[in-house]
Protein backbone atom coordinates (compact mmCIF):
# COMPACT_ATOMS: atom_id res chain seq x y z
CA UNK A 1 0.00 0.00 0.00
CA UNK A 2 1.21 2.96 -1.09
CA UNK A 3 0.05 6.42 0.44
CA UNK A 4 -2.30 5.85 3.18
CA UNK A 5 -4.89 3.46 3.09
CA UNK A 6 -8.12 5.09 2.64
CA UNK A 7 -10.13 2.02 1.32
CA UNK A 8 -10.19 3.49 -1.85
CA UNK A 9 -9.14 0.00 -4.11
CA UNK A 10 -11.18 -1.91 -1.50
CA UNK A 11 -14.37 -0.01 -2.52
CA UNK A 12 -13.36 0.02 -6.38
CA UNK A 13 -13.78 -3.77 -6.20
CA UNK A 14 -16.83 -3.64 -4.29
CA UNK A 15 -18.53 -1.68 -6.66
CA UNK A 16 -17.79 -2.64 -9.64
CA UNK A 17 -19.68 -2.73 -12.95
CA UNK A 18 -20.46 1.03 -13.15
CA UNK A 19 -19.80 4.06 -15.05
CA UNK A 20 -17.87 6.99 -13.77
CA UNK A 21 -17.63 10.01 -14.51
CA UNK A 22 -14.42 12.89 -14.98
CA UNK A 23 -14.39 16.55 -14.20
CA UNK A 24 -11.53 18.20 -15.73
CA UNK A 25 -10.91 20.66 -12.65
CA UNK A 26 -9.14 22.69 -15.55
CA UNK A 27 -11.85 23.22 -17.42
CA UNK A 28 -14.99 23.20 -15.28
CA UNK A 29 -15.32 25.61 -12.46
CA UNK A 30 -15.51 24.53 -9.20
CA UNK A 31 -18.88 25.88 -8.68
CA UNK A 32 -20.25 23.39 -11.61
CA UNK A 33 -17.95 20.65 -10.37
CA UNK A 34 -19.37 20.83 -7.06
CA UNK A 35 -22.48 20.53 -8.60
CA UNK A 36 -21.85 17.68 -10.91
CA UNK A 37 -20.28 15.86 -7.82
CA UNK A 38 -23.59 15.92 -6.18
CA UNK A 39 -25.87 14.64 -9.25
CA UNK A 40 -23.16 12.07 -9.67
CA UNK A 41 -23.52 10.80 -6.22
CA UNK A 42 -27.16 11.53 -6.43
CA UNK A 43 -27.20 9.17 -10.01
CA UNK A 44 -25.46 5.82 -7.68
CA UNK A 45 -22.32 6.65 -9.09
CA UNK A 46 -19.37 4.81 -6.28
CA UNK A 47 -16.64 7.60 -7.30
CA UNK A 48 -15.47 10.69 -8.87
CA UNK A 49 -12.49 11.27 -11.01
CA UNK A 50 -10.75 14.69 -11.32
CA UNK A 51 -8.36 14.56 -14.54
CA UNK A 52 -6.79 15.96 -17.09
CA UNK A 53 -4.34 15.78 -19.11
CA UNK A 54 -3.13 19.56 -18.99
CA UNK A 55 -2.64 20.96 -15.62
CA UNK A 56 -0.83 24.33 -14.99
CA UNK A 57 -0.44 25.72 -11.80
CA UNK A 58 -1.77 22.13 -9.72
CA UNK A 59 -0.77 23.18 -6.20
CA UNK A 60 -2.62 26.30 -6.48
CA UNK A 61 -5.45 25.36 -7.93
CA UNK A 62 -6.30 21.93 -6.68
CA UNK A 63 -6.26 21.92 -2.95
CA UNK A 64 -9.29 24.28 -2.95
CA UNK A 65 -11.08 22.98 -5.69
CA UNK A 66 -10.72 19.33 -3.90
CA UNK A 67 -12.09 20.69 -1.15
CA UNK A 68 -15.03 22.38 -2.45
CA UNK A 69 -15.49 19.09 -4.13
CA UNK A 70 -15.28 16.62 -1.50
CA UNK A 71 -17.64 18.97 1.14
CA UNK A 72 -20.63 18.49 -1.03
CA UNK A 73 -20.45 14.65 -1.31
CA UNK A 74 -19.65 11.50 0.00
CA UNK A 75 -18.36 8.85 -2.38
CA UNK A 76 -14.46 9.20 -2.73
CA UNK A 77 -13.26 11.59 -5.11
CA UNK A 78 -10.05 9.98 -7.12
CA UNK A 79 -7.06 12.50 -9.15
CA UNK A 80 -5.91 11.23 -12.21
CA UNK A 81 -2.97 13.19 -13.97
CA UNK A 82 0.50 12.86 -16.23
CA UNK A 83 3.67 13.07 -14.22
CA UNK A 84 5.96 15.67 -15.32
CA UNK A 85 9.30 14.65 -14.79
CA UNK A 86 11.34 16.30 -11.90
CA UNK A 87 7.96 16.55 -10.35
CA UNK A 88 6.67 12.84 -10.59
CA UNK A 89 2.52 13.22 -10.48
CA UNK A 90 0.76 15.96 -9.34
CA UNK A 91 -0.15 15.24 -5.63
CA UNK A 92 -3.72 16.83 -4.22
CA UNK A 93 -4.24 16.62 -0.51
CA UNK A 94 -7.45 15.92 0.12
CA UNK A 95 -8.25 13.74 -2.54
CA UNK A 96 -8.97 10.16 -1.37
CA UNK A 97 -7.06 8.36 -4.23
CA UNK A 98 -4.58 8.75 -7.01
CA UNK A 99 -4.52 6.76 -10.33
CA UNK A 100 -0.63 6.75 -10.60
CA UNK A 101 -0.23 5.49 -14.58
CA UNK A 102 1.96 3.14 -15.46
CA UNK A 103 2.30 4.12 -18.98
CA UNK A 104 3.27 0.93 -20.94
CA UNK A 105 3.04 2.44 -24.38
CA UNK A 106 5.12 5.00 -23.71
CA UNK A 107 8.88 5.09 -25.52
CA UNK A 108 10.39 7.11 -21.86
CA UNK A 109 11.15 4.82 -19.62
CA UNK A 110 9.96 7.85 -17.17
CA UNK A 111 6.58 7.56 -18.53
CA UNK A 112 6.39 3.93 -18.18
CA UNK A 113 7.21 3.62 -14.59
CA UNK A 114 10.06 5.79 -13.07
CA UNK A 115 7.74 8.80 -12.63
CA UNK A 116 6.18 6.70 -10.04
CA UNK A 117 9.38 6.34 -8.14
CA UNK A 118 9.92 10.02 -8.35
CA UNK A 119 6.24 11.03 -6.91
CA UNK A 120 7.66 9.06 -3.85
CA UNK A 121 10.72 10.82 -3.53
CA UNK A 122 9.56 14.07 -4.49
CA UNK A 123 6.80 13.72 -1.66
CA UNK A 124 9.39 12.72 0.51
CA UNK A 125 11.79 15.49 -0.12
CA UNK A 126 9.12 17.77 0.10
CA UNK A 127 8.30 16.43 3.64
CA UNK A 128 4.61 15.75 2.92
CA UNK A 129 2.82 14.14 5.99
CA UNK A 130 2.54 10.55 5.13
CA UNK A 131 -1.39 10.67 5.90
CA UNK A 132 -1.93 13.67 3.81
CA UNK A 133 -0.78 11.65 1.11
CA UNK A 134 -3.84 9.94 -0.61
CA UNK A 135 -3.84 6.42 -1.82
CA UNK A 136 -1.74 5.44 -4.83
CA UNK A 137 -3.85 3.03 -7.29
CA UNK A 138 -1.15 1.77 -9.04
CA UNK A 139 -2.83 1.57 -13.33
CA UNK A 140 -1.36 0.10 -16.16
CA UNK A 141 -2.31 3.01 -18.72
CA UNK A 142 -2.85 1.98 -22.30
CA UNK A 143 -3.61 4.05 -25.23
CA UNK A 144 -5.05 3.38 -28.74
CA UNK A 145 -5.51 4.86 -31.60
CA UNK A 146 -3.77 7.91 -33.06
CA UNK A 147 -3.19 10.27 -30.23
CA UNK A 148 -0.96 12.96 -30.98
CA UNK A 149 -2.27 14.98 -27.35
CA UNK A 150 -0.45 11.65 -25.46
CA UNK A 151 2.71 11.50 -27.62
CA UNK A 152 3.59 15.15 -27.29
CA UNK A 153 3.25 14.40 -23.40
CA UNK A 154 4.02 10.88 -22.43
CA UNK A 155 5.59 10.04 -25.48
CA UNK A 156 2.86 6.94 -25.80
CA UNK A 157 2.08 4.91 -29.10
CA UNK A 158 -0.75 3.93 -29.63
CA UNK A 159 -1.59 -0.03 -28.75
CA UNK A 160 -1.56 -2.81 -31.74
CA UNK A 161 -4.54 -4.27 -31.14
CA UNK A 162 -2.85 -8.05 -32.52
CA UNK A 163 -3.52 -10.62 -30.23
CA UNK A 164 0.56 -10.83 -29.65
CA UNK A 165 0.76 -7.39 -29.01
CA UNK A 166 -2.28 -7.23 -26.62
CA UNK A 167 -0.41 -10.61 -24.97
CA UNK A 168 2.61 -8.78 -24.41
CA UNK A 169 1.03 -6.12 -22.38
CA UNK A 170 -1.23 -8.40 -20.58
CA UNK A 171 1.59 -10.58 -19.24
CA UNK A 172 3.70 -7.51 -17.78
CA UNK A 173 0.17 -6.37 -16.66
CA UNK A 174 0.01 -9.66 -14.84
CA UNK A 175 3.54 -10.18 -13.76
CA UNK A 176 3.80 -6.62 -12.06
CA UNK A 177 0.09 -6.73 -10.46
CA UNK A 178 -1.61 -3.78 -11.34
CA UNK A 179 -4.65 -3.35 -9.35
CA UNK A 180 -6.06 -0.91 -12.21
CA UNK A 181 -6.07 -1.01 -16.55
CA UNK A 182 -7.14 2.01 -17.77
CA UNK A 183 -7.56 1.55 -21.94
CA UNK A 184 -7.89 5.02 -23.26
CA UNK A 185 -8.44 6.26 -26.73
CA UNK A 186 -8.56 10.50 -26.98
CA UNK A 187 -9.84 10.36 -30.87
CA UNK A 188 -11.43 7.00 -31.36
CA UNK A 189 -12.91 4.50 -29.08
CA UNK A 190 -11.83 1.04 -27.34
CA UNK A 191 -13.43 -1.58 -29.17
CA UNK A 192 -15.95 -4.20 -26.85
CA UNK A 193 -13.52 -6.80 -28.42
CA UNK A 194 -10.25 -5.36 -26.95
CA UNK A 195 -12.12 -4.99 -23.30
CA UNK A 196 -13.08 -8.81 -23.81
CA UNK A 197 -9.67 -9.81 -24.59
CA UNK A 198 -8.06 -8.24 -21.48
CA UNK A 199 -10.62 -9.55 -18.88
CA UNK A 200 -10.18 -13.11 -20.24
CA UNK A 201 -6.85 -12.60 -19.57
CA UNK A 202 -6.24 -10.65 -16.21
CA UNK A 203 -6.54 -11.91 -13.14
CA UNK A 204 -9.97 -11.35 -11.42
CA UNK A 205 -8.73 -8.55 -8.80
CA UNK A 206 -7.27 -6.62 -11.57
CA UNK A 207 -9.69 -3.83 -12.43
CA UNK A 208 -10.76 -2.51 -15.88
CA UNK A 209 -11.40 1.09 -16.82
CA UNK A 210 -12.35 2.01 -20.24
CA UNK A 211 -12.58 6.00 -21.57
CA UNK A 212 -12.73 8.01 -24.57
CA UNK A 213 -15.64 9.20 -26.13
CA UNK A 214 -18.58 7.81 -23.92
CA UNK A 215 -21.44 9.00 -25.00
CA UNK A 216 -24.67 6.53 -25.01
CA UNK A 217 -25.90 4.83 -22.73
CA UNK A 218 -25.50 1.70 -24.94
CA UNK A 219 -21.74 2.32 -25.09
CA UNK A 220 -21.70 2.04 -21.48
CA UNK A 221 -23.63 -1.04 -21.30
CA UNK A 222 -21.68 -2.90 -24.03
CA UNK A 223 -18.50 -1.98 -22.12
CA UNK A 224 -19.94 -3.71 -19.58
CA UNK A 225 -21.44 -6.94 -20.52
CA UNK A 226 -17.62 -6.60 -22.21
CA UNK A 227 -16.04 -7.01 -18.81
CA UNK A 228 -15.13 -3.30 -18.02
CA UNK A 229 -15.44 -2.94 -14.57
CA UNK A 230 -15.83 0.74 -14.73
CA UNK A 231 -16.58 2.78 -17.66
CA UNK A 232 -15.43 6.62 -17.44
CA UNK A 233 -17.36 9.26 -19.30
CA UNK A 234 -16.00 13.30 -19.71
CA UNK A 235 -16.37 15.29 -22.13
CA UNK A 236 -20.18 13.94 -22.38
CA UNK A 237 -21.06 16.41 -19.57
CA UNK A 238 -19.38 19.51 -20.84
CA UNK A 239 -22.70 20.96 -22.09
CA UNK A 240 -25.50 22.80 -20.75
CA UNK A 241 -28.02 19.81 -20.37
CA UNK A 242 -25.53 17.55 -18.86
CA UNK A 243 -28.11 16.60 -15.81
CA UNK A 244 -30.32 15.71 -18.77
CA UNK A 245 -27.22 13.42 -20.36
CA UNK A 246 -26.15 12.09 -16.89
CA UNK A 247 -29.61 10.77 -16.23
CA UNK A 248 -29.61 9.53 -19.88
CA UNK A 249 -25.88 7.51 -19.39
CA UNK A 250 -26.45 6.58 -15.99
CA UNK A 251 -29.99 5.01 -16.24
CA UNK A 252 -30.75 1.47 -15.38
CA UNK A 253 -31.14 -0.83 -18.91
CA UNK A 254 -34.80 -0.47 -20.18
CA UNK A 255 -35.98 2.35 -18.08
CA UNK A 256 -34.27 4.91 -19.85
CA UNK A 257 -36.29 7.75 -17.43
CA UNK A 258 -35.09 6.48 -14.28
CA UNK A 259 -31.88 7.87 -13.28
CA UNK A 260 -30.08 6.30 -10.48
CA UNK A 261 -27.09 3.69 -11.72
CA UNK A 262 -27.35 1.11 -8.50
CA UNK A 263 -29.46 -1.47 -10.64
CA UNK A 264 -26.36 -1.46 -12.87
CA UNK A 265 -24.21 -3.06 -10.43
CA UNK A 266 -23.94 -6.94 -10.41
CA UNK A 267 -21.79 -7.48 -7.47
CA UNK B 1 17.67 9.88 -9.76
CA UNK B 2 16.08 7.86 -6.58
CA UNK B 3 18.26 8.56 -3.08
CA UNK B 4 21.45 10.94 -3.13
CA UNK B 5 23.42 11.48 -6.31
CA UNK B 6 26.65 9.80 -5.18
CA UNK B 7 28.11 9.85 -9.35
CA UNK B 8 28.16 6.11 -8.88
CA UNK B 9 25.95 5.46 -11.76
CA UNK B 10 28.12 7.68 -13.51
CA UNK B 11 31.58 5.79 -12.31
CA UNK B 12 29.91 2.59 -13.31
CA UNK B 13 29.16 3.58 -16.45
CA UNK B 14 32.91 4.99 -16.79
CA UNK B 15 35.17 1.89 -15.51
CA UNK B 16 32.61 -0.75 -17.05
CA UNK B 17 34.88 -4.10 -18.18
CA UNK B 18 36.16 -5.07 -14.82
CA UNK B 19 35.70 -7.71 -12.27
CA UNK B 20 34.15 -7.18 -8.99
CA UNK B 21 34.15 -8.85 -5.08
CA UNK B 22 31.11 -9.56 -3.45
CA UNK B 23 31.84 -9.59 -0.11
CA UNK B 24 28.46 -10.89 2.00
CA UNK B 25 28.64 -9.28 5.43
CA UNK B 26 26.75 -12.11 7.42
CA UNK B 27 29.42 -14.84 6.67
CA UNK B 28 32.38 -12.55 6.56
CA UNK B 29 33.60 -11.32 10.10
CA UNK B 30 34.15 -7.01 9.61
CA UNK B 31 37.85 -7.50 10.26
CA UNK B 32 38.24 -9.64 7.26
CA UNK B 33 35.79 -7.84 5.55
CA UNK B 34 38.38 -4.52 6.00
CA UNK B 35 41.36 -6.61 4.58
CA UNK B 36 39.31 -7.76 1.58
CA UNK B 37 38.05 -4.36 0.52
CA UNK B 38 41.58 -2.76 0.96
CA UNK B 39 42.73 -5.77 -1.09
CA UNK B 40 40.72 -5.33 -3.88
CA UNK B 41 40.98 -1.79 -3.91
CA UNK B 42 44.69 -2.34 -4.40
CA UNK B 43 43.65 -4.84 -7.19
CA UNK B 44 42.40 -1.99 -8.98
CA UNK B 45 38.44 -3.12 -8.79
CA UNK B 46 36.43 0.14 -9.41
CA UNK B 47 33.88 -1.32 -6.77
CA UNK B 48 33.05 -3.54 -3.72
CA UNK B 49 29.99 -4.80 -3.09
CA UNK B 50 28.50 -6.57 0.24
CA UNK B 51 25.44 -8.72 -0.84
CA UNK B 52 23.85 -11.24 0.57
CA UNK B 53 20.69 -13.31 0.09
CA UNK B 54 20.20 -14.36 3.83
CA UNK B 55 20.33 -11.40 6.18
CA UNK B 56 19.32 -10.88 10.03
CA UNK B 57 19.28 -7.72 12.23
CA UNK B 58 20.51 -5.70 9.41
CA UNK B 59 19.91 -2.50 10.59
CA UNK B 60 21.54 -3.65 13.97
CA UNK B 61 24.81 -4.75 12.17
CA UNK B 62 25.11 -3.26 8.86
CA UNK B 63 25.78 0.36 9.79
CA UNK B 64 29.15 -0.14 11.75
CA UNK B 65 29.89 -2.75 9.34
CA UNK B 66 29.46 0.13 6.28
CA UNK B 67 31.64 2.55 8.09
CA UNK B 68 34.57 -0.16 8.42
CA UNK B 69 34.94 -0.75 5.28
CA UNK B 70 34.20 2.44 4.11
CA UNK B 71 37.59 3.68 6.50
CA UNK B 72 39.56 1.24 4.44
CA UNK B 73 39.04 2.08 1.18
CA UNK B 74 38.05 5.81 -1.22
CA UNK B 75 36.22 2.72 -3.65
CA UNK B 76 32.75 3.28 -3.66
CA UNK B 77 30.77 0.48 -1.63
CA UNK B 78 27.09 -0.68 -2.66
CA UNK B 79 25.11 -2.68 -1.33
CA UNK B 80 22.50 -5.95 -3.04
CA UNK B 81 19.85 -7.61 -0.94
CA UNK B 82 16.53 -8.60 -1.67
CA UNK B 83 13.94 -6.55 -0.37
CA UNK B 84 11.25 -8.37 2.20
CA UNK B 85 7.13 -7.29 2.11
CA UNK B 86 6.37 -5.00 4.62
CA UNK B 87 10.00 -3.58 4.73
CA UNK B 88 11.06 -3.01 1.21
CA UNK B 89 15.07 -3.04 0.60
CA UNK B 90 17.23 -2.96 3.60
CA UNK B 91 18.93 0.43 3.25
CA UNK B 92 22.31 0.70 5.32
CA UNK B 93 22.80 4.26 5.29
CA UNK B 94 26.59 5.10 4.73
CA UNK B 95 26.72 3.00 1.39
CA UNK B 96 27.11 4.78 -1.44
CA UNK B 97 24.43 2.89 -3.54
CA UNK B 98 22.16 0.69 -3.43
CA UNK B 99 21.54 -2.31 -6.17
CA UNK B 100 17.27 -1.79 -6.25
CA UNK B 101 16.17 -5.31 -8.14
CA UNK B 102 13.73 -5.81 -9.89
CA UNK B 103 12.88 -9.49 -10.24
CA UNK B 104 11.55 -9.78 -13.37
CA UNK B 105 11.11 -13.74 -12.94
CA UNK B 106 9.01 -13.84 -9.49
CA UNK B 107 5.52 -15.30 -10.17
CA UNK B 108 5.43 -12.61 -6.96
CA UNK B 109 4.48 -8.75 -8.33
CA UNK B 110 5.75 -7.95 -5.14
CA UNK B 111 9.23 -8.89 -5.68
CA UNK B 112 8.78 -7.95 -9.46
CA UNK B 113 8.61 -4.26 -8.90
CA UNK B 114 6.23 -3.18 -6.17
CA UNK B 115 8.95 -3.45 -3.52
CA UNK B 116 11.06 -0.28 -4.61
CA UNK B 117 7.93 1.61 -4.35
CA UNK B 118 7.60 0.34 -0.80
CA UNK B 119 11.14 0.83 0.24
CA UNK B 120 10.69 4.35 -0.59
CA UNK B 121 7.86 4.28 1.15
CA UNK B 122 8.93 2.96 4.24
CA UNK B 123 12.40 5.51 4.11
CA UNK B 124 9.66 8.23 3.66
CA UNK B 125 7.45 6.83 6.98
CA UNK B 126 11.04 6.19 9.07
CA UNK B 127 11.80 9.67 8.22
CA UNK B 128 15.27 8.90 6.83
CA UNK B 129 16.92 12.14 5.66
CA UNK B 130 17.24 12.33 1.94
CA UNK B 131 20.75 12.89 2.30
CA UNK B 132 21.38 10.17 4.12
CA UNK B 133 20.00 7.23 1.67
CA UNK B 134 22.27 5.84 -0.93
CA UNK B 135 21.84 6.27 -4.51
CA UNK B 136 19.59 3.85 -6.32
CA UNK B 137 20.76 2.08 -9.15
CA UNK B 138 17.63 0.44 -10.63
CA UNK B 139 18.20 -3.35 -11.56
CA UNK B 140 16.78 -6.05 -13.78
CA UNK B 141 17.51 -9.08 -11.63
CA UNK B 142 17.14 -12.48 -13.58
CA UNK B 143 18.09 -15.54 -12.36
CA UNK B 144 19.34 -18.95 -14.82
CA UNK B 145 19.00 -22.04 -13.48
CA UNK B 146 17.40 -23.82 -10.91
CA UNK B 147 17.49 -21.88 -7.75
CA UNK B 148 15.56 -23.34 -4.60
CA UNK B 149 16.88 -20.75 -2.78
CA UNK B 150 16.02 -17.41 -4.86
CA UNK B 151 12.71 -19.33 -5.26
CA UNK B 152 12.22 -19.52 -1.54
CA UNK B 153 12.68 -16.10 -0.94
CA UNK B 154 11.57 -13.93 -4.01
CA UNK B 155 9.17 -16.28 -5.76
CA UNK B 156 11.31 -16.37 -8.97
CA UNK B 157 10.94 -18.94 -12.09
CA UNK B 158 14.63 -19.29 -13.82
CA UNK B 159 14.64 -17.83 -17.15
CA UNK B 160 14.39 -20.13 -19.94
CA UNK B 161 16.80 -19.57 -22.45
CA UNK B 162 14.92 -19.56 -25.75
CA UNK B 163 15.46 -16.14 -27.84
CA UNK B 164 11.61 -15.81 -27.56
CA UNK B 165 12.11 -16.05 -23.66
CA UNK B 166 15.06 -13.98 -23.82
CA UNK B 167 13.53 -11.13 -25.81
CA UNK B 168 10.27 -11.09 -23.67
CA UNK B 169 12.34 -9.86 -20.86
CA UNK B 170 14.88 -7.53 -22.85
CA UNK B 171 11.77 -5.79 -24.54
CA UNK B 172 10.42 -5.20 -20.29
CA UNK B 173 14.35 -4.07 -19.54
CA UNK B 174 14.55 -1.73 -22.28
CA UNK B 175 11.06 -0.08 -22.02
CA UNK B 176 11.73 -0.17 -17.83
CA UNK B 177 15.10 1.44 -18.67
CA UNK B 178 16.81 -0.29 -15.75
CA UNK B 179 20.56 1.18 -15.87
CA UNK B 180 21.71 -2.22 -14.32
CA UNK B 181 20.90 -5.72 -15.56
CA UNK B 182 22.18 -8.51 -13.43
CA UNK B 183 22.36 -11.98 -14.76
CA UNK B 184 22.22 -14.70 -11.71
CA UNK B 185 23.00 -18.18 -11.72
CA UNK B 186 22.99 -20.02 -8.06
CA UNK B 187 24.08 -23.26 -8.93
CA UNK B 188 25.23 -23.08 -12.41
CA UNK B 189 26.79 -20.07 -14.75
CA UNK B 190 25.35 -17.77 -17.24
CA UNK B 191 25.94 -19.08 -20.42
CA UNK B 192 28.61 -16.48 -22.51
CA UNK B 193 25.97 -17.03 -25.15
CA UNK B 194 23.02 -15.04 -22.85
CA UNK B 195 25.74 -12.84 -22.14
CA UNK B 196 26.48 -11.58 -25.77
CA UNK B 197 22.29 -12.05 -26.45
CA UNK B 198 21.59 -9.58 -23.81
CA UNK B 199 24.64 -6.92 -24.88
CA UNK B 200 23.54 -6.88 -28.54
CA UNK B 201 20.26 -5.70 -27.36
CA UNK B 202 20.16 -3.88 -24.55
CA UNK B 203 20.72 0.30 -25.44
CA UNK B 204 24.46 1.43 -24.83
CA UNK B 205 23.95 2.68 -21.30
CA UNK B 206 22.36 -0.27 -19.79
CA UNK B 207 25.32 -1.97 -17.86
CA UNK B 208 25.48 -5.92 -17.73
CA UNK B 209 26.17 -7.87 -14.12
CA UNK B 210 26.83 -11.48 -14.86
CA UNK B 211 27.44 -13.26 -11.54
CA UNK B 212 27.07 -17.42 -9.94
CA UNK B 213 30.20 -19.33 -9.51
CA UNK B 214 32.46 -17.33 -11.11
CA UNK B 215 36.03 -19.10 -10.42
CA UNK B 216 38.57 -18.72 -12.89
CA UNK B 217 40.07 -15.80 -14.67
CA UNK B 218 39.55 -17.11 -18.06
CA UNK B 219 35.40 -16.86 -16.96
CA UNK B 220 35.94 -13.49 -15.89
CA UNK B 221 37.55 -12.92 -19.52
CA UNK B 222 35.31 -15.00 -21.57
CA UNK B 223 32.03 -12.72 -20.04
CA UNK B 224 33.92 -9.67 -20.69
CA UNK B 225 34.48 -10.93 -24.16
CA UNK B 226 30.91 -11.71 -24.15
CA UNK B 227 30.02 -8.16 -23.34
CA UNK B 228 29.47 -7.81 -19.76
CA UNK B 229 30.42 -4.97 -18.22
CA UNK B 230 31.03 -6.73 -14.53
CA UNK B 231 31.76 -9.71 -13.28
CA UNK B 232 30.77 -10.83 -9.71
CA UNK B 233 32.69 -13.39 -7.54
CA UNK B 234 31.65 -13.80 -4.40
CA UNK B 235 32.57 -17.83 -3.17
CA UNK B 236 36.09 -17.70 -5.17
CA UNK B 237 37.35 -15.85 -2.23
CA UNK B 238 35.54 -17.96 0.62
CA UNK B 239 38.84 -20.08 1.75
CA UNK B 240 42.39 -19.07 3.31
CA UNK B 241 44.54 -18.10 0.23
CA UNK B 242 42.24 -15.57 -1.05
CA UNK B 243 44.60 -12.87 -1.29
CA UNK B 244 46.26 -15.21 -3.95
CA UNK B 245 43.01 -16.22 -5.47
CA UNK B 246 42.06 -12.35 -5.82
CA UNK B 247 45.72 -11.90 -8.05
CA UNK B 248 44.63 -14.53 -10.51
CA UNK B 249 41.10 -13.64 -10.70
CA UNK B 250 42.31 -10.13 -11.53
CA UNK B 251 45.31 -10.48 -13.67
CA UNK B 252 45.22 -9.21 -16.65
CA UNK B 253 45.40 -11.28 -19.50
CA UNK B 254 48.73 -13.01 -20.17
CA UNK B 255 49.89 -11.63 -16.86
CA UNK B 256 49.24 -13.94 -14.99
CA UNK B 257 51.19 -12.93 -12.62
CA UNK B 258 50.17 -9.39 -12.08
CA UNK B 259 48.10 -8.25 -9.40
CA UNK B 260 45.95 -5.30 -11.12
CA UNK B 261 42.63 -5.15 -12.80
CA UNK B 262 43.55 -2.14 -14.73
CA UNK B 263 44.60 -2.76 -17.45
CA UNK B 264 41.69 -4.81 -18.41
CA UNK B 265 39.48 -2.04 -18.41
CA UNK B 266 39.06 -0.60 -22.01
CA UNK B 267 37.53 2.17 -21.56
Amino acid sequence: MIGADRGVLARLRAHRRSPLHVVDPFKVPPREAVLKAAAVQRAGLPFLLLASTDYERFDERMPAYVAQVKAAVDIPVITHFPPRPGAGLPVATGADALLAPALLGSTDPYFVWQSLLETLHVQYRRGTAQEELPEFLLEAALTFGDDPVSAAVMHTEPLGRTPAQLDRRIETIRAFGFPVVYLYSRFEQVTGRVCRYFRDRLSPGQLIFIGGNVRSREQVEGYLRAGADYVVFAGALERADWREELDRLCAAPGTRERSGAAALRRT
